[in-house]
């Protein structure tokens, strides 16, 4: 291939002149793709339906509580050992709760600011101007969450090991205002990076350099086991870093079964040290007198002792949706010069960089195709991205057919539109 | 029964010796027993174990949303017919969410607080001091909110009609601080009394003369159906009255199965005007992709059709505990002067009345011989009963043999405390 910065003013116009046609042709079709989506597809649930075979008329946790009724805000022991599984921490420092990870999040944010997540944890509104580190691109709910609580959030790089430390224990350092990061440690939403054991180590160490005494790392393993390979790739124990660093309480880890049963009937999992759960259970005291503990028992009975084989079994469903985006952007964009993109070992998304000032004319271009991106900038925070250039990409929905169709429209588009601007350039 | 305050000096004494007899009696025994949880019995769980049969590997809602993946904020349809019938709204105003509506009404009081519930209203927190009227006695839980979001409370007496409404409506139309009323209106915590219909209009015109323009009525309608006789009395309807009136926007309606199916693993429903649900819908997107569907497809396959059914055969598991409550109260303190009752012909409590200052001496007293009472206080505003006369039973969850040797327990408590008393005045 040649890149397309070499190419003389002629041959961008025959180029041009060809992929108009190419363009022509598919908007006749009347298309209606969409790869916005980033929820598991049919078969993928079907994998989980046996969930609805789980408690044959015995409701009783193994330390003999009544499902059924009300009470127990922790969650029940043999749910506490699943989330301890997911995301690597001990079950005795896991807390299970209904069937969304984002409301625990929201909750620990509001703690945070309103109230201290722990005895003795000053506010984080107290001390004035409050914000977070947001590694970017990254995921839009946890940007919507902090801003709706009037947090500012300030953009950090990601890299392919994790965000820049450097950068991050600078700042953290000098800056008491800066009170969290978020992070997506493994498999990260967009872009699929796992944080380097190193980054992991520096993430517990953290709290010990921070200006901000109540500096806290909000760690969302969404994607935790979500593993394309096998064996799969293992990310550094936060917890066991944050023991050996004394830093337990100022980390935040999140879990979910969203996508490993169904997304939207699963259980969901904070883990962090023993005073911060106390603290939640206050508050979620306020708002609730227990979590569906029958959806935890029947996710227990479906999962414990066989994790590993029900993800390899949505590998199975996922591997080749994976395999035909990265066929696809090889075959159309490599060794032009006006893209780069990721390949996961995992997750739930390809995160796909065009040339800078024109994410959003893609984007558009794709839609008049007939093929629904999700929005440009939605991948930082405040939808604004700087550059202009990040697209993310979700494969797991569509099926094959459709998948193989909505690449090839988006190709062209990412061609057409790189062109255009050479050509003004 | 010779009512107590005609008795003797020396017949108090006889008495007061015979009964400490019978409590020394009785605390030898070392009993174990509980009045205080207001939740099923086993057997009422029963009642709803075919729960778990209603999928049959079809997860498809009417409308055909695939229950078990992401979305859908407001509910399936099927589930809003059931919230509907529950709550007596139509179901195009209902919403459908997850197991505690304790949780919606957090949020719409946080909403109401610092956002402010439709377009257009003014955030309470904007006019300084925030107060909210709470008939007395009323529900831990709400006062226990109410506490943690910084509002004020301010008791109004409950009658049996309801609240005094010209106590209530004068207040509000004076008064611009006063944003709100808790309301359980049918078998209300723990007095079992129903709103009369002239209450109920008054209520949905109370926004009307209210002088915060901002004003909502809170109509937790948690034992809408929840029946002990039938035919059932009836409840007026409050969305028929607020239609007529043009309040609807200001009435917030709260109801749940958790008392109908399985009290932890239920829906839960908030019902009001449609500005008023997609902003409920803008804040819940913070939180959450979506409630568990699966669950509200499983309720409403099971309870449509057959509710008024489903609840009659709750009701003869708890008649004979209710009859045996009042069975016990009127035997044992019927025409002493010393007591008073409610004789609740539904929801989960009766409610006992004693002699001013002696409640908590009372529930102290039975917990020496070994029964466990809700604490003295706990049916008002910051735990702090002004007479200190209320005490809450609770009588669903015991067994009828435990639940007769509490309530012996019980009476002579308060005989032998109000012969204290009588004796020391």
């Amino acid at each position: 291939m040649t890149h397309w910065a070499t190419l003389s003013r002629d041959q961008r116009h025959v180029l041009a002149s060809e992929l108009r046609a190419s363009f022509t042709r598919l908007t006749s079709n009347r298309l209606a793709l969409d790869l916005t989506r980033g929820k598991p597809g049919t078969s993928q649930l079907e994998l989980s339906n046996a969930l609805d075979h789980q408690m044959n008329g015995d409701y009783k946790s193994r330390e003999g509580v009544d499902v059924r009724n009300y009470g127990g805000l922790r969650g029940i022991v043999e749910a506490r050992e699943l989330g301890g599984e997911i995301m690597d921490v001990p079950a005795a420092n896991v807390l299970v709760a209904g069937n969304s990870s984002l409301a625990l999040m929201h909750l620990v944010m509001e703690t945070a600011l309103h109230r201290g997540l722990w005895p003795g944890m000053a506010p984080w509104q107290e001390s004035g101007k409050v914000r977070v580190f947001t590694p970017v691109p990254g995921y839009d709910r946890h940007f919507a969450l902090t801003a709706s609580l009037g947090i500012e959030m300030q953009n950090i790089t990601l890299g392919a090991d994790g965000p820049d430390m450097d950068v991050v224990r600078e700042a953290v350092r000098r800056d008491a205002s800066i009170k969290a990061i978020w992070c997506v440690p493994k498999y990260s939403n967009p872009t699929g990076c796992i944080y380097s054991d190193e980054v992991v180590l520096q993430m517990a160490e953290l709290p010990k350099i921070a200006a901000a005494r109540n500096f806290v790392v909000l760690w969302d393993n969404a994607y935790a086991v979500h593993d394309l390979l096998f064996p799969a790739p293992r990310l550094a124990s936060l917890f066991a870093a944050a023991d050996l660093a004394g830093t337990q309480r100022h980390m935040l880890q999140f879990g979910s079964t969203s996508k490993i049963t169904f997304a939207g009937a699963g259980i969901s999992f904070v883990g962090s040290d023993e005073s911060v759960l106390k603290r939640i259970e206050e508050q979620l005291s306020l708002m609730t007198v227990g979590y569906d503990k029958l959806n935890q028992l029947r996710h227990a009975r479906f999962l414990n002792g066989r994790l590993t084989a029900h993800m390899q079994a949505h590998a199975q469903i996922l591997r080749p949706k994976f395999d035909l985006v990265a066929k696809k952007l090889h075959a159309g964009l490599s060794g032009l010069g006006i893209a780069t993109w990721t390949n996961p070992q995992g997750g739930y998304f390809v995160s796909l960089d065009v040339m800078p000032g024109l994410a959003k004319r893609v984007v558009s271009l794709a839609k008049e195709a007939g093929l629904a991106m999700t929005a440009a900038g939605a991948t930082f925070p405040y939808g604004l991205d700087p550059e202009d250039r990040n697209i993310r990409i979700a494969p797991t929905f569509a099926e094959l057919d459709a998948l193989e169709a909505a690449m090839d429209v988006l190709v062209i588009c990412v061609k057409l539109t790189a062109l255009e601007s050479l050509q003004t350039a």
